[in-house]
């Protein structure tokens, strides 16, 4: 992004930094084949984001904090997928059974880890996740998972809509196109969320009290 | 109830009528084994009740109306459900894989239709219920299922809230005792929701525009 | 309420008692002019709950814990009153400019307690108040206000859906007839909610840590 | 936006165009003197998409479907507001009596035009938004004002999530930067909503059934 596009944000009252709570949990949203598997539509060439967001989960179950898991899954035909079905023919991708909405290796559940499966793009849309965060008392949401641009930053304007500070863990997201991937993140940082590299999340993480 | 309770209400500017609308849904709420198996505590002895809701689905079916069915499930543990979780010692009959969240015989759903699983009471809360009731088009759902004192209650409330005209079907729902039953029943229809016969109900379906 | 009642709930497992936690806020709910002025078709004798409710309030700001305030108010019309304002005639008494929106005398919020103008029985419904509680860390919520089986009784249902721990204060909330009143808070205690007095629950704030 | 995320957008499934519905409603958001006063940080040089979003709400007028109006307003100290605004210094402009929260001129609701006033980005989060526009049968949301990367492109993700086809008025929405301004379409037109010309909007309104 230009200099001049931070400086007018700045000047406008926007881009301030939230310090973190000290009661934080993980979400890790849709991390599943459909965008890992070469053959699919949807493949979105995220090893990397994979790689770091396995990473992440070992520092969450680490540091004893929740840890929730997001997945997709519609009705056959879709009814339950609404106008959001209608519009994105990639949704189909995850109609009830699909091989395509397994969680990618090293990203499966624990079974006392609450997996949510959702319709829509927030995490937080027609789920309990909110909630389960609030009768935790959760303070502070770490995000990590898939897209950027979709249900990533969809789920970090909820976050904050629902009075949670969102951390979008930078390495830990994903998007299939580097453009609108850079330009959700800008506008995260700007007016809803923390965008945070994982190192700086261990770190905090490494430093909760117990 | 009394007849002057009756009277007080109407002076009021309680107790109004709703015109049902033209396109109706029918949801059946948590009418599983954990109320019809005489072992399980929640037994409630509504035996009728599943008899009229299975004839009222056989006609919901044939009427062509959207059926969408709940059910309940937790994560093993219950920290999905909260703090409703912690309050209602009897919800753990509902731990992810339990025999008691099985479908009451007769009311199966179809590989079409909607199953919506639940961590609360309203079938609204938590859920995408009223996204596809409103991406149908629906203007009236049809209520039936288990208990009128809980998930029924809390269901018709969510309803009206969302913008639809409830009708909660007498013969079709249940309750483990005749009191709050009643008394439920009472409040539904005098602020909330249409409580009509299955005859009624069955008369309007047959009478819907193709 | 019948003995027998109380033992059929408890052997099925419900009416648990919830222990409170240790950041409350109060939530007065609609206490305002329609229910108080005799002239008013939905006066409803709550000049005992009235008082009690000023106590309560009293007592909350002195422990200074949040403290937010619902009213009603609809477009003329009631357009944004959607199926309930069609449902509920009185509900024409809270159209916009109504001098029957008005709060109770000693009910008056200050001015940096959130008003929060609801167009629903539940005071979390179409309003940001879960956001607001959650936000300022908050665990439990104590409910005063009108009436019983109206908007207590949603509201209550909804804070437990929501992740607080509702409490009732008995002494606080009012309904026009007593039975209504009686079930209402049967069905909280059973499933829901803490009903407690209002000594219990000034004991409770006297003890909170500052 | 480059011809080859197009291209790669429209191979994954994405992009996909949805036909409008029979019932549509047009929601004017936050179009106020915070982004229209020369001395306001939020000042964003929208003079044309106001001017534009006047003729909106006369054909929408003319045409006999619902108007809905936004604005923002928090209790002084922003307890309200939450997380959010915390982040958002710029938010300050709206606490409760600040001149900056007016409509702009020719942009005044009708008394029978509901006012949502909000807290958050969505126009649907934390009001009774979807709850009118389900029991009026709404099936297809007009949406102009202000901004695209904020609170526009929340709604629509909101709007499509609650089950109505969002249509975003590409002149009558506008942005302080071009870049915002034009990401946040491609990702609304892409996966969300369908962006349309403020002349094929008005077309799409003469042609309506009466």
């Amino acid at each position: 992004m230009a200099k001049d596009l931070q400086a007018d944000y700045q000047a406008a009252g926007f881009g301030g930094a939230l310090p973190l709570g000290s009661k934080p949990a993980l979400v890790i949203i849709d991390f599943v084949r459909a965008y890992l598997d070469r053959e699919s539509p949807l493949y979105a060439g995220v090893e990397d984001a994979l790689a770091d967001c396995v990473r992440l989960l070992g520092a969450a179950r680490n540091a004893g904090i929740p840890v929730l898991h997001t997945n997709v899954s519609f009705t056959p035909g879709g009814v339950d997928g609404g106008v959001f079905f209608r519009k994105v023919a990639a949704l189909r991708a995850f109609e009830r059974g699909s091989p395509m909405g397994a969680f990618a290796k090293g990203l499966e559940p624990l079974d006392s880890e609450p997996v949510i499966t959702k319709q829509y793009a927030s995490a937080f849309f027609g789920t309990s996740l909110a909630s389960t965060l609030t009768s935790l008392g959760v303070d502070t949401l770490l995000i990590a998972g898939l897209s950027t641009s979709g249900c990533i930053r969809a789920s970090a304007v909820d976050a904050v809509q629902y009075g949670f500070i969102p951390v979008v863990v930078r390495e830990a997201v994903g998007d299939r196109d580097p453009g609108p991937h850079e330009a959700n993140l800008f506008d995260l940082q700007a007016k809803y969320a923390e965008v945070k590299s994982l190192a700086d999340v261990e770190a905090y993480l490494a430093a909760l009290p117990n």
